[in-house]
């Protein structure tokens, strides 16, 4: 595929600014080390945005699509739901909505392929279709795969410019679990059991039939996924390539990227299989209830930041996790040193 | 002794607005149960508020006292450090008037027992003289204990006169992990080895030090501990004295009690030793490295919602819990429901 060819390399975290920032921590008023990730996170996004006090400005880039593959009856919610929450998102009534405005981050909605999108001011990406049923051909297209990946390249590419620091990527897509899941299973080795949750909540039924539909994707893809971008193409979708083209794009341009959730994560795996050096500029917001999450994370070797049992999505997760990192920033700005407080 | 006749009782959640809350979870725009402990969050301070839509108005309440024990050699610090962090809390060098800044929790602090406390506007709490040295003595007089039980009470009493909904108990004191270790040991029965950790920044040979000035104080007062009060009394301090008073007023008025770390949960746990009804108007903040902190939130039953390795104290923990809390009552009351949305 062509897109292999071009793509980007990773801006390396600043080393200067990320040392300047640990002798600030080193200084503060507080026993070295004693307020842990909090200090961690400052020194991170010093790296990340080559400042050593650093600003936490942020954008939530949701990406909406839709999944052949619900034919399948791998989730518990309609299909036109996904249409109905992207417009939600533009009203401000969806929990994504709600936690952009507490965390004054602006949030980005994109049309990665919606059937009916409502008319909201979405980014189009230029996917008409929902990916086609993964259990049966390849979710996208190779048009479409490229489409996505450059349109998320070219969102991180405008919030660079517009001087954002750090990009969270959400999602919204019914049925999207399952080919999070498959994607996961196909980078990880990881069997359909193991990756396969309730998503946005199967029963019994439902979880073994979506067992079942990961299990012969894996088998109808089978001798094609040792590409990263095929894995993506065949059992991924919409949101996971635009997200995928996002990360790929923070790497690129100097951003640092929140991971949110299963799909999220998905896409952030592909994204590190094509470009390993794309990892320090990664924070893993939380662990979700979703088995196939944990899994990924390991296999990233990221420890999230939260627990709090969240499984919807959207960006949730990282959204709560930006909150810590506004806190550790301006912790590592506003206290004194010892020397400044005389203390000591 | 004579404060145990006069415990107060603990209001009880309102199950009315807690049911409201739940139900309004159940209608928002996300599958039930997505936000996990976010959910929660908002539901339990519906309960703690008994307003359906909660608003989490805090205040911290940071105590300060100096230790006798510090004679023991048991702190990686000059004791002279207490007053100068107090003094630096009043000023906003310090760690937790930046985060109080920061979640616009209004920052209350007590002299609960400094040697030649800074001239700030402390609460004095009646404690001029820091504690005895424990491992030898009572570190509280029965005076002294009862002062900083009825201080604490009473500025829970004011903050809910003042409309705040939510305390946040912090503490600064040199050398007082060790009372709070021993408090650990006396109420959960865990051994000195158990409960002693590097506190600021012990090396091995102060560790082992600190086991046996913990070993020789649960020995010097054996057989007065089954008393929560006398533990408190003979093992804790001045701030934990203080805090202890806090949480049984926030119970008393009707307020949530954010624990946080390993201090402020020694003097939360006498509280619920004397009055176990306390229990639901507890959040446990976080985990911190201190090991009697884990011990006691496992006795307590109480979950903690991060764990970020801090190990700072002054109520740090609680105030990154209260951003948590913030945003889950903001989600509780800003996102739409299904029917509201007109979704599905």
């Amino acid at each position: 595929m062509s897109v292999a060819a071009t793509l980007p390399a990773v801006r390396p975290l600043d080393a200067t600014a990320s040392r300047a920032a640990a002798q600030r921590q080193a200084q503060l008023l507080k026993p070295p080390g004693a307020l842990g990730r909090l200090e961690e996170l400052a020194v991170w996004m010093a790296g990340v945005t080559a400042t050593p006090r650093p600003d936490p400005r942020a954008r939530i880039v949701v990406a909406a699509a839709d999944h052949g593959v619900t034919a399948q009856g791998v989730s518990a919610y309609p299909q036109a739901l996904t249409a109905q929450m992207l417009a939600a998102f533009d009203a401000g009534h969806a929990a994504i909505a709600v936690l952009a405005g507490h965390s004054q981050a602006a949030l980005v909605l994109v049309d990665a392929g919606v059937i009916d999108p409502p008319a909201v001011p979405a980014v189009p990406a230029g996917l008409p279709a929902p990916s086609a049923d993964l259990s049966r051909e390849p979710a996208l297209t190779v048009e479409q795969l490229e489409r996505a990946l450059e349109l998320g390249r070219s969102l991180a590419a405008q919030a660079a410019d517009d001087g954002v620091h750090l990009l969270l990527g959400g999602e919204m897509g019914i049925g999207n679990t399952t080919p999070a899941a498959c994607v996961a299973a196909a980078l990880t080795g990881a069997s359909p059991a193991a990756v396969a949750g309730r998503g946005t909540g199967l029963d019994d039924a439902g979880l073994e039939r979506k067992q079942a539909v990961i299990a012969r994707a894996l088998a109808v893809h089978a001798g094609t996924l040792n590409d990263p971008l095929e894995v993506l193409r065949r059992l991924g979708g919409g949101e996971l390539a635009v997200l995928c083209g996002l990360a790929l794009g923070a790497g690129e341009h100097g951003l640092g990227y929140v991971c949110d959730g299963v799909i999220a994560t998905a896409a952030v795996a592909v994204a590190v299989s094509l470009q390993p050096d794309l990892r320090p500029r990664l924070l893993a917001a939380h662990r979700s209830t979703e088995p196939a999450h944990g899994l990924m994370l390991e296999w990233l070797g990221l420890d999230p930041l939260l627990d709090l049992g969240l499984r919807l999505g959207e960006g949730t997760g990282a959204a709560a996790a930006l909150l810590l990192v506004a806190a550790a920033c301006r912790l590592h700005d506003g206290m004194a040193t010892f020397a400044e407080a005389g203390v000591g």
